[in-house]
């Protein structure tokens, strides 16, 4: 057995820079059907998508590529696919408040990243987009929230980018050591993992 | 190229019933690794997991227990991996309310489930469990919530077990149509996918 993490989990990185590869309607297929087999509390499955390919419709693109904060707008718009992940606010079996869909669009995009990352691609989330302003520009219903934008291609040879960008780019992630969010038995508990 | 979404998000489900195989540590420590490499909003890595092995800590195994509806008692009971994941609910950074810390903690919580099906093992999650229970059994402190409730083990070989139980966990996972969830360029716009 092999004692690393699955290549596509240890891998997945939100890049910046992006090759021109077109990306094809299977792919695309491959994406959302990925995130469409997530798990979800009473199987609401709350997620919803809206894409955008840049050569395709660059007028879909311009309007979610508007609704990114000014820092993002830099580096996404040369992201070959944009789209905003919304979720269903209430249940539909009783119309009440569903307090995990926001929890459970988080697994569908997370699933959505891994299959991208097992296709050669890179989603790079966003949290700082306006949602107000994506549900007006996008018709997003009563009902439903825009949650999170993001940005997906291929990745950029980074040979090919400027020397300062390629060190950036290739900075090694950082995450807290695992005993600091890993606890045996009850909080603080040693997990001598 | 492979036209199938990779196998890992394919096969994963949410079974009922577990074999006795025991997890090792190094199984354990490749889940968490896993979820520890999620993305995060400015990688707060808000997700914070407690965990108890049946065999190895039958006490914290049942306080666990405890806390779960009694209908998910009644299966999870057989699971030897218990456990219950936690957020953060305001920025290190800032102390000011992380908004996407529960979206992220699901993230967590479906790669963690990605790498135990690479591993041949099966994640449940329930919503169904007291967190405030939780909270206080597990001594989770002031700043950090409960948020949801696993069990995860080899699964049971369906052979094994009665055939009316066969038949039930035999049962195909379903989901709505991609062109239910998937939209271009805005709201209802047909994909084509």
């Amino acid at each position: 057995m092999s004692l690393e993490i699955h290549s596509s989990i240890q891998n997945r990185k939100s890049v910046r820079f992006f090759s021109e590869k077109t990306i094809t309607k299977e792919i695309l297929t491959l994406l959302f059907e990925a995130a469409r087999w997530s798990p979800s509390c009473f199987n609401e499955q709350p997620w919803r998508f809206i894409y955008t390919l840049q050569k395709e419709n660059p007028d879909g693109y311009g309007k979610i590529l508007d609704c990114l904060a000014t820092a993002n707008q830099s580096w996404a718009s040369n992201a070959p696919l944009l789209l905003i992940a919304c979720t269903k606010t209430n249940f539909t079996y009783n119309n009440r408040p569903n307090t995990h869909s926001v929890y459970d669009v988080g697994q569908s995009m997370a699933i959505l990243s891994i299959q991208a990352e097992v296709l050669g691609l890179s989603v790079h989330q966003m949290a700082g987009f306006d949602p107000k302003q994506a549900e007006e520009l996008l018709s997003i219903p009563d009902g439903f929230r825009a949650i999170t934008a993001a940005a997906a291609g291929y990745p950029a040879n980074l040979n090919d980018l400027p020397s300062k960008i390629q060190a950036k780019e290739s900075e090694p992630r950082k995450r807290h050591p695992l005993q600091d969010c890993v606890f045996e038995g009850k909080w603080g508990g040693n997990s001598g993992l």
